[in-house]
């Protein structure tokens, strides 16, 4: 398992730090894959991150560590590293890993970087720093082979050979016209297994599927998910063929995506906190609280509002955390049903009527359900002094509204937004959580002093 | 956009059914990728559905769209087909996914279309059926190219264009001894770029990374994503290789766990729901709600039994509801950064205690914050025969204990979870609340007790 084996990796090199073992830390360093090198350097210090970057000595697995590093970390462990070097090991990485770095960077230190840096490679960089880092744009590769319809498959083959031994994951060979417009592609696969003399246009496919530069990266994650495609390639308005994303930085984007919408849902920003320091997440944490902190002084005032029937009957109190309990959890279910079908494309925002109907009895049954079991609860545990069968009838109507309610703005809310294109998920956790908990204690107050007066 | 595309071949398939339209239909259903068609059967009635099967032509277009489809509703739609015509759909598809799809029908039935279909390919089937669904086994493909040291590249590529040619995706070629146990990899990109004769084992990396046919598919994917890789060799426990889990089902697995996380956390079930029948959906989310609605009479007897506090200040409880709310999003925010850090691999069951103190950190300073802010409102909003200094330094109080402490079982509860092997997401949703409702409650009443009997 990849975590035990970081783990492993991760005692050993601290370990020889301490000891300063260089030529065994040395060995193993250089041994060790760029991606787990990566999640050891999360648990290192800034010096002795630099001390285990020192003993690296091959450029392309620092660029690939690179690649593999996190950016905040990267940025740190390259702040007193000399420009040079650092533009050697760029020149050897994914040019939108270097795009992505480098606008992190303060302008200065980024031009710089590019100046040292070969014209091709740089200029590529900087047609992708024009784009979005959230499209297609800002994460595809131009690393790509283009070729003529008229090329044949064994013309094919020997570029792979020579002009196209720098080109990351060439399974697929897209073919242009002369305006470098998009025409067909052909898998490397097809190509070595027909005959050499067989021209590309004979054998490429004609409706391969591509996206704009400018599309989200989401949605682009979504169609190469959809067509179990490795590469997606991506074109400018014209057509043109301007790169391709592969399906590794797909992974990354939907794992990444799930862990943010996980997290906004739960109003806990938008990034992993946990290897950030105390105050720092303190302070991410602190706004996504507030919504519940007003929506519970309304609940005060309108609970104040009330005073006179809560007086009378003092075990009204009592049921305040149970009718908000069961409000509050039917109506994550619903809005995390909700938000997640958006986000998997298997809700579709035209059923947003259907889906509010449906959510709506689903909450109004297991109201009913769970109400009624209250409400027998109730009659019977409430002293015989008080009327113990107007409260178990309050407090049966109070689940089963509270339920309805609450079922019907957690799938309401989240498709309004989408609609609004406000991202459902980082609008649903609070801003639900808290519409509810009002909703559920004026109901429940109100059904108890029209109830109790009679 | 793969949605909005969806929604217009759905509408154009429905009108064309309704007119009858089978020539234009026909058309259309051809020329739809099956990717497309699969969804767009999520939203056909089973009669529709049938309709426009028969009108598919091309058994791989066929063979294609049954791996797509949702097994739920391939189930049904195969029920009343010819045995004959489905074993000849079978056929063509990945094993993969006939074993999945054999593993969901009756013994008989899976038996008679085994027995229709060539003898290779159901002995491959019936190999992978012998693994578990959710492991490095059950998602394998036996599909892969398995070929001797001293082979040429020259040799290799000749065996693509013959013996290979049903191999799903040749991106990457093993290497094997004479036991058949896995000893090296190339990519087909390094096979064809070097000198014909070169033998694989000199080119051929020997750490390649493996899984072992237990392995569970989390694991699989979290390495696959890991380390960047389009598919990686299963092995048995001899080390032969048997299979290869490719990123397309990597990509699948990664979104459905994420979306099971979610789900769990949320108490809302594992699966989407959001298919299914009204009924349906109640009865599967209708025993999540029962920790909840327990808590909530717990906290009921705990309110009880501070009555006569609370027939003193009757005002102690119109701040239940903030009191539990923060308690609660602070816990929800908590649990949530925990449960990702550890499904992401960024945290480890050995940070326990560093982050359990560390959550609690923040739970005391956010708790100590919105507590003060609290109690200034508590103070000033209480009418002047109350005891309005003393109510709101128990209302201060309550929100710092009740925050501190959700902050801590938060993030406690997911990581002693894990580490008993129970899934700390399904755990912690409805039991951290549960826990967090009753602990809050009773603090609060406890403070005000002590305090306001000075």
């Amino acid at each position: 398992m990849p975590v035990d084996r970081t783990r492993l990796v991760l005692d050993t090199i601290k370990r020889l730090l301490r000891r300063g073992a260089t030529v065994h830390l040395h060995k193993i360093i250089n041994k060790t894959h760029a991606a787990d090198l990566a999640v050891v350097f999360r648990f290192l210090t800034l010096r002795e991150q630099e001390a285990v970057f020192d003993l690296m000595d091959n450029v392309e697995h620092e660029a690939m560590f690179f690649s593999e590093l996190e950016e905040e970390i990267l940025v740190k462990l390259i702040e007193d590293m000399p420009a040079e070097k650092i533009a050697e090991i760029l020149e050897q990485m994914p040019n939108d890993d270097v795009a992505d770095l480098l606008g992190k960077l303060s302008d200065d230190r980024a031009k710089a970087l590019l100046d040292l840096m070969t014209k091709e490679e740089s200029e590529e960089v900087e047609g992708l720093l024009r784009y979005d880092e959230q499209t297609a744009g800002g994460i595809m590769v131009p690393d790509f082979i283009a070729l003529k319809e008229d090329t044949t498959a064994r013309e094919a083959i020997n570029g792979l050979q020579k002009e196209y031994v720098d080109v990351e994951m060439p399974f697929y060979l897209y073919v242009v016209d002369d305006h470098g417009r998009l025409v067909g592609v052909i898998s490397l696969r097809q190509l070595v297994v027909v005959p050499p003399e067989t021209t590309l246009k004979s054998i490429m496919a004609t409706d391969a599927v591509s996206v704009q530069t400018n599309m989200d990266q989401e949605e682009v994650a979504r169609i190469v998910a959809h067509y179990n495609i490795l590469a997606v390639p991506v074109v400018d308005e014209n057509n043109k063929l301007v790169g391709i994303v592969t399906v590794d930085d797909v992974i990354d984007i939907i794992r990444e995506e799930a862990t943010e919408d996980i997290l906004k849902m739960a109003g806990a920003g938008e990034d992993l906190v946990e290897s950030q320091s105390v105050l720092k997440s303190t302070r991410i944490r602190l706004p996504w609280l507030l919504a519940s902190w007003i929506g519970g002084v309304i609940a005060f005032f309108i609970i104040g509002h009330f005073e006179s029937s809560l007086s009378k009957f003092i075990y009204l109190a009592a049921f305040i955390p149970v009718i908000m309990g069961m409000g509050g959890n039917i109506g994550t279910q619903s809005s995390t049903i909700v938000v997640r079908g958006l986000a998997t494309g298997r809700l579709n925002l035209k059923q947003i009527r259907e889906v509010v109907l449906k959510e709506l009895t689903i909450g109004f049954l297991l109201g009913f359900f769970y109400g009624i079991l209250l409400g027998f609860v109730a009659h019977a545990a409430i002293p015989t002094e008080q009327p113990a069968l107007l409260l178990g009838l309050t407090v049966g109507l109070a689940v089963i509204s509270s339920m309805t309610i609450a079922a019907m703005v957690g799938s309401l809310v989240p498709m309004v937004f989408a609609r609004i294109n406000i991202d459902p998920a980082v609008a649903t956790g609070p801003f639900v959580t808290t519409s509810i908990d009002i909703l559920s204690v004026f109901f429940y107050f109100q059904i108890a002093t029209v109830l109790l007066r009679l």
